[in-house]
């Protein structure tokens, strides 16, 4: 039986993930037995051994990595506003621990005398890009991150595929788009409100639009987060040619368009619960992101993209609306 | 008086930059007062105060930064071959440690009350890159190394970016051309050779090429370092928008077009001193380094390179053959 490892287990994605690696496996008929590692998890979460703590823990790492998980999903991260509010936090979470995760892994490597190597995959992010941009994000478009955040995540990425191309682990780094719809209530990130204006009003509450809605943007739904990163567990890393990360296909759009395709979803009456508040903050921010891109060697390999935004909005009705 | 600090003061590129500072000062008649900091120093050296440790040695950079020096220059590094054959060592001296230098500067200047920010030029390397290249390799190509040494020199660069834009430091990261020719004896480097067939046929002695004449390479000086060093510390870093790690201009020629230059330069007889031995570890090594640039960003901000590969023995020879 496959053991699966997951660190940041308790979080939105990794719940997503664990919950679909319960319902489907990893697509040769085998359910995985699922370690799930996270500071806190939902009441009611997916099934599976819940480990809590931080990776920050001193010698946290050895202890997980001792009955050798044969695949691991590293998804445990300070997120981009707690990274650039808390800089020393920032570093030592989304760097320095991810270090003390690959060493763990090299000294267990080493230790089965070459026979360990595990699958690893790391959850990277769009931030790792800064502007200017061209218009589509070519897959080698260099990485010129203008958060803490996308930093650390673009430094993880690096460590990860020198670790790989010495065969301590078969590594690979998936940047997902930022994720839409999230589900469960708005959050101080800068980027809440690309699922905000689509959340509330589906659940009857007003929405704040901070931004113009010319504003484009590069999205994927949790579905799609969790069907990438069972889908990455079945790569051949060979095919990657050492280049380890990959940009994730996802959906680009305007905000206008996203308000369009609420319309189609949910008619005019959830559009008129969104009120354009402007945040010249929030604006500038945003200003920097990552608009659109050509993932040529994702789709290669095998990873599709929601179809459209109304198809990223019927799957959180279906997914979350619908279920709680 | 400025007060200057070079760590990996007493390496080749390090002398020739100490050298330069003290021979032409930074451009503004102001000749500044140089510290020197390394593991070893060549007997008769260039002046300046030279203080003998490690970048591993604990609380170093503490010591080093008390004299609050207005511009550092960051050359401390375990070269390709070494970090590759010492993969525990590399991480510790190209990355570790230059995390724990950044770190020093940030409590420096946090204990300034924000004044100290000094000025960071660090060098780092087109070892950043990987295979398969474009003809030209433009400023937005993506960082994906295939050494250790690579991998470090990126992260490092990524981390100098982001205390950068803290605005904990003034940093920016140059990446070097391969240096050709360099002084002193053959090492193990698989690019040894590139400064061999120039360097000992000048001194009379047989040379061996290990890889065909059709292999083509990027190239600077040393002096071209040196310049490109104290050029680097006269620049206004809001000019970068971000991007502080620059491409640096080079000479790029195949090795026939090196042979030919030492043709011109020293005639038939020095060229009859080349032995072609094929190697094929060092052929598959060199097959994935970079060959040729556009390097339009460092142009414009006034970095410019040999004229051609004549140029480059012909500065050998005045530099270094001729002074010893």
């Amino acid at each position: 039986m496959t053991q699966v490892l997951i660190l940041g287990g308790g979080g939105m994605v990794g719940q997503k993930l664990a919950h679909r690696l319960n319902d489907t496996g990893l697509g040769h008929g085998d359910r995985p037995e699922l370690t799930l590692f996270d500071m806190a998890f939902p009441k009611v979460g997916a099934a599976g051994k819940e480990i809590t703590g931080s990776v920050n823990d001193p010698g946290v790492f050895d202890r997980l990595l001792s009955t050798q998980p044969d695949l691991i999903y590293h998804l445990a991260t300070i997120p981009s506003g707690g990274a650039e509010a808390d800089f020393d936090a920032g570093w030592s979470v989304n760097a320095t621990a991810f270090w003390e995760f690959l060493s763990a892994l090299k000294t267990a490597h080493e230790a089965s005398g070459g026979n360990y190597r595990p699958r690893v995959i790391f959850t990277s992010s769009i931030a790792v890009f800064g502007p200017p941009y061209p218009d589509r994000i070519g897959d080698a478009f260099l990485m010129a991150p203008q958060t803490s955040y996308g930093a650390q995540k673009a430094v993880s990425e690096l460590m990860l595929a020198d670790f790989s191309r010495k065969g301590f682990i078969d590594g690979m780094a998936l940047r997902l788009p930022t994720i839409c719809v999230r589900p469960g209530k708005p959050n101080l990130a800068a980027s809440s409100f690309f699922s905000g204006i689509i959340r509330e009003p589906l659940n009857g509450q007003p929405a704040v639009l901070p931004v113009s809605d010319s504003v484009r943007h590069w999205h994927a739904s949790p579905r799609s987060a969790a069907r990438f990163l069972t889908h990455a567990a079945g790569i051949d890393t060979a095919r990657l040619n050492g280049r380890l990360a990959l940009n994730l296909p996802g959906v680009s759009c305007t905000v206008a368009e996203q308000i369009e395709a609420l319309r189609n979803v949910a008619g005019q009456g959830a559009v008129d619960l969104i009120r354009f508040e402007p945040d010249a903050t929030i604006a500038e921010i945003v200003q920097g992101w990552p608009r659109d891109f050509d993932p040529a060697r994702a789709r290669d390999l095998g990873f599709e993209a929601d179809a459209d935004f109304d198809e990223i909005i019927r799957i959180y009705i279906e997914d979350d609306l619908n279920r709680r």
